[in-house]
């Protein structure tokens, strides 16, 4: 310390010219970028040839790159090459007509335009000053996608609430958590933070456990309250009431509700209006996680799985799942962004000017995890809308859930097979039936073993489950690209790899 | 709960036609795609044009937009129109070659055309299966990065550690503190977490607060300890040791320090080697933020600034301050990675495969606070490296160097300023000198008014920081485009203003 090499440069500054490299001359960037935009237009109408499961194996990537960065410039059109020859086959594509596993990740032309601009102006818009657009068209989307959803204005910024854009639900409910733990310690004093319990389902993403011990809760009062089949794997208001009495009863104080609409297993729905009415007994922060669910209900038809939303603290949803914004892009709105504000807000003197001093403008550096790290991404939420309007990405929602109806009724036209759980949007939870003689172990291997053929063909790519102790298979139509031929030609596919499984065994 | 429209979709399919819009039609994607890069081509080339501070008023935005999105779509070259018209006259244009505030939030033309092949492939690499090239590539450029920096091989994949992309510095340290403080948990019990102490200085940028807060440590027991001017604002091991001395007397359990190198007001340098002998006596994780300065150690005249950092636990640096990555691109490297994984892991069945129950292979949703969500960024880096080659960045880093020392020079070569704290990379701190007979509170009013004069020109951005009770001006180099015009050109807009503020009091 205290030896900088203060002067080191000036020693042979002729040796140094910053215009031997531009890092951005704009001619080059024209010309670079419109060869980029070709070679994705071609990836995009040749994606469906590829394998969708990368069929590759571990280190296969490592093992081709060199262990160590090149000391000079190599070309812009051997480093693309290189993507098409090194990167492609190690992709398992997301973007494949084919690709019916986890949640979808959907994009779209509108998207994808509003992300470039993003990158471009890579405004970093921590306080209103620091980029005042950027504050402004995410209030202004944020109220848009509430419109949507029928939210009611306590959510909303010409209401009494507000939304803002996160990277993940992790992040959204971590920011909840952090603002309800912090409203409750500030009564009952930081060191009963030991006493905090918070509630989710068996069902609840595994994102939640992971949040509630980041932010210190004891992983022993994160409780997973087990649902049933029977009520299709929601959270029961009766059930949640049992487990917070016995809290009570122990002298533990609850925190904090994740009620979810649409789980990853199998899209159960847990019920709002009754949960929050269990919960706001007891002072409850609830927060509802409709990470995939919540883009369906900007579908009147939809609507009613966010009854109740009036009575809850905080939402979220994921338009990369289902509303075709590409990745990390999740929405949270709050009743009381005051709340998460005052647990995270930070006030360095360099970051300060006079309208953030004044309090009269948004600072969303006080709305998330990161310090100051913040991308433009309401430009993509932007075009997406006016590129669509309402009615196309509701007419989006159907058309997915359509096919997955169609692929239910292929599932149903099967004797071999069943659907193990209701479908509620467009994911199909199936599998081979358990017959007569055979025990529930060799049910979950033949299933195992159908999914792993079917995957290993590169043809389509699905997975699987485990809800109520039932292995299952996943079946979620969503992905852009997909038509009905597709979701014809996969159930095709499993058909025939059932086949060869039952003439094996 | 209990009623979903289930089949309501099927009375009138005839009504959807999932062809009426097409979400990702090729064809249509490329023309839209290359008018948005011929778009930004002249944003990068008239950038220098528009007022580099946006101008704007609070509201701007909002009572220009709608209130509500529209139904029916709108046509591409309508909302690209209004990016220009309604969108970039409120942009603070950190693109700009006149912005010299914050750090800079620097560009390449390869790391855009990485970013378009990340947002392109949308391939969501949670765990290696989800796309394997996406954990291979992120562990390649890593290493390779790593190797720039001379780090220990104990940070390496190809050693005995292993580093991973973050969003930000915020939350590369919550998950390293996350990560001490559930070792030290296991130790002496989760009830003790009330007793935890973590160490910064008075300089640790604010994310570090808001980061253990969040980690649920008593705010109380975050430490913030004094520097000094002469010490230039480093930690001093003797004060470190001494407040750690302090605590562990109270029965205190000292658990994280925050080391700096290049701290957000003045760059200050916390001593490595030093401040580690000390923590280590305590068994504290030592966490390394070089989020700015840190990129400097790329040359080998920088590097001594990162001696001592094989006794250290974690590192991070953001190439999306000073390594021209674009927005949200944090690097961490652990020496013990496992202890992450073992803090945030979380199991779900839905995810499970193959690869990931044999833990051959890193899952990266283990090293960071997303569930799941994550993106194809090492794409950006990648190109970056490649396209540049080392030597290149390094170059990229003294240029900057040469332009501030530039700058300071100038400063130095007018009577009426001074600098305040000793140039160490691309800042300068600066202010109009204390005259005899004038006191601190009329020479911070002086600088005031000057930094608000100089801003509200839209010819130059610049912002300001308070050190050991100082206000002062910071002007740093390290926008894409600066060239050294730019900088004289600064330093006569300043001069400018100076002689109106000069004048008139």
């Amino acid at each position: 310390m205290g030896s900088p090499p203060s002067d080191f440069i000036m020693t042979s500054p002729e040796s140094l010219d910053s215009k031997e490299f531009m890092h951005l001359n704009p001619q080059d960037f024209r010309g670079q970028a419109h060869k980029a935009v070709d070679f994705i237009a071609d990836y995009y109408k040749n994606v469906e040839t590829y394998p969708v499961l990368s069929q590759v194996q571990p280190g296969f990537l490592k093992n081709r790159l060199p262990k160590t960065p090149p000391n000079t410039p190599e070309s812009f059109d051997t480093i693309l090459q290189d993507v098409q020859t090194d990167i492609i086959p190690g992709i398992t594509h997301w973007l494949s007509p084919n690709f019916f596993a986890y949640f979808p990740a959907s994009v779209s032309s509108a998207a994808f335009i509003g992300e470039m601009l993003c990158t471009c102006f890579n405004a970093v818009g921590f306080n209103w000053l620091a980029s005042p657009a950027a504050t402004e068209l995410e209030m202004v989307v944020m109220d848009w996608l509430a419109v949507m959803l029928q939210l009611p204005k306590t959510f909303m910024f010409s209401g009494s609430g507000g939304g803002v854009l996160q990277s993940s639900t992790s992040e959204s409910t971590l920011c909840t958590l952090v603002a309800a733990r912090d409203r409750v310690l500030d009564e009952i004093g930081i060191e009963n933070i030991g006493r905090l319990v918070v509630y989710g389902s068996d069902q609840t993403h595994a994102m939640y456990k992971k949040v509630g011990k980041i932010a210190g809760i004891p992983p022993h009062n994160i409780r997973c309250i087990p649902t049933r089949m029977e009520d299709e794997f929601a959270l029961s208001p009766y059930s949640l009431r049992k487990v917070i009495e016995a809290d009570v009863e122990q002298g533990l104080v609850p925190l904090f509700l994740c009620v979810t609409v649409g789980t990853t297993s199998t899209t159960a729905i847990d019920p709002i209006k009754d949960l929050a009415d269990v919960a706001k007994k007891y002072n409850i922060w609830v927060h509802v996680d409709g990470a995939y669910g919540g883009n369906a209900c900007i579908c009147p038809e939809y609507r009613p799985f966010l009854d109740g939303i009036e009575k809850v603290d905080s939402l979220s949803l994921s338009p990369h799942k289902w509303l075709l914004s590409y990745g990390e892009c999740c929405c949270l709105w709050m009743k009381n962004p005051n709340l998460v504000v005052s647990a995270l807000r930070t006030d360095p003197e360099y970051l300060k000017n006079k309208h953030s001093e004044s309090d009269s403008v948004v600072s969303y550096k006080d709305w998330q995890v990161a310090g100051t790290a913040r991308r433009f991404k309401s430009l993509r939420l932007w075009f997406l809308l006016r590129s669509y309007g309402v009615e196309n990405l509701q007419n989006h929602i159907r058309s997915d859930v359509r096919m997955a109806i169609m692929f239910e009724r292929l599932v149903k036209s099967d004797v071999r097979f069943e659907i193990v759980v209701p479908r509620r949007f467009a994911l199909v939870c199936f599998r081979l039936k358990q017959f007569n003689g055979f025990d529930t172990s060799y049910t979950e291997l033949l299933n195992k073993k159908l999914l792993e053929r079917v995957n290993s063909t590169g043809r389509v790519y699905l997975t699987h489950t485990v809800a109520g102790g039932v292995y299952m298979l996943r079946f979620v139509v969503g992905a852009t690209l997909t038509e009905e031929h597709h979701v014809i030609n996969a159930w095709e596919v499993i058909k025939e790899m059932a086949n060869t499984i039952v003439n094996e065994f």
